[in-house]
């Protein structure tokens, strides 16, 4: 139950294997089985009428468990997420970033489940609520198969 | 966002609309936004090989957000569930009851969100979780609708 | 592509490792990537009010793809549900019988999964869908774990 | 049971109202309760690696569902998602356009749900499976709220 990487180096390292996360999130928190992530708010993650996507709530609950996944077992794991089950609860703000709290349910040998709660930041109500589970590659495997 | 019954009350409604609830079900515990009911386990709820059927633990976490709605809105609602997701962990025990931890996402006009943990009791590791969506009959009415 | 046991070896393998089966559902079609299965409709099903319950329509959809994965891998296998969805649609009737339409999606080593409509007899309105995931024992392995 | 919106009109007013849509999907085919989209793929849509991202996925997914809707209810409606779930079963070709075939399964008062199996062209075996939850405007209101 010890993290693999502390939070600058799983955070460089995500950085180095998906360039795009660079611009989208930032984590803002890791322990050992939670991490607080944000989706740094740019018109590129909007609807029509100033709220946040769809599309963009479901990366930042997909780059939690996946960043989760990373800082447990280290820079070799390469995970595929096999499903995820969202609801939309309330409008986000689109004018601030969203804050995403995500718990590991369970690190086993072959799955992983987080869940995911997201908040416009400066709100305690939760706009939208996430599980993914991702399969994880057998030991000596570059990447996982989707099982 | 005060409770419409307590503990006894919401304890004994349930089980005059929902008879089955008695032999089945208790509550442990109950706040403005969260429920902790326990599955009585016994021969009907388990599998071969001693473990509790995944029918009775969506039972679990549908009495749940059920229970939990007619707390907060009291003797009148007739709440129907509209969708759930559910995600197994681990193995549960079947000599043991099950501890469900139930938290209400969301209370609108026309839809509940609750959320659940589901764990064999004595343990901290979740067998399982699930979510489920409950649409609310509008005021006055005697039953929801499925939308 | 082929199955490994034909629907009269299924259904006599199912009341074998599953007894309950055989007194709550019946096997009506099976093709290599479908299955078709009903709800034998008990007073033990119904909800207040005269319609199925909610867990009986998890136990139905989580039959037909446990079902499914048996007919194609034949008698050793013990997979176990790792996840569902479901949507409740509208009201089924209590007092017909309830049919499941089940399409195997993906048999993959370690992972199965099926989606199913689910009909009250008679209406082409569907109650209710879902889908289920199973997590597949390992070739030689007695059971399957959690993953 | 009869379309507001043809294709040819849907595909317009989707541009009107969603501009992004242009860009990313195109509609094959539309009937009362079906509709075909595609991704047109293009480099912002895909992962290391040249697969499909989950996030492109979701989105593909969701318009289906959102475009169904509109076809059926016309120029008024402003649907939002309330819940969705998705299984990601293979990898997708990076190379190639993703198509959608989504079935309306429920047009309520207040709820719509679809699914939709998701192909790599050229391809019969599924990518991923979705469904998808709409909150349905009531009649004369200008937007859905989230029940």
């Amino acid at each position: 139950m010890a993290l693999a990487l502390n939070r600058e180096e799983l955070s460089q390292y995500l950085t180095e294997v998906f360039p795009q996360v660079r611009e989208d999130f930032a984590i803002d928190d890791l322990t050992e089985d939670t991490i607080t992530m944000r989706l740094l708010t740019a018109e590129r993650h909007l609807r029509p009428g100033g709220t946040i996507s769809g599309p963009s709530m479901f990366a930042l609950a997909d780059v939690c468990v996946y960043a989760m996944v990373l800082a447990r077992l280290g820079r070799q794991a390469l995970a595929v997420t096999t499903s995820c089950s969202m609801d939309f609860m309330r409008k986000p703000e689109g004018n601030t970033q969203m804050i995403a709290q995500c718990r590991l349910l369970k690190l086993g040998r072959s799955l992983a489940v987080g869940d995911i709660l997201m908040f416009s930041e400066g709100s305690d109500k939760p706009v939208a609520r996430a599980s993914m589970t991702y399969s994880i590659p057998p030991q000596g495997s570059a990447a996982a198969q989707f099982g």
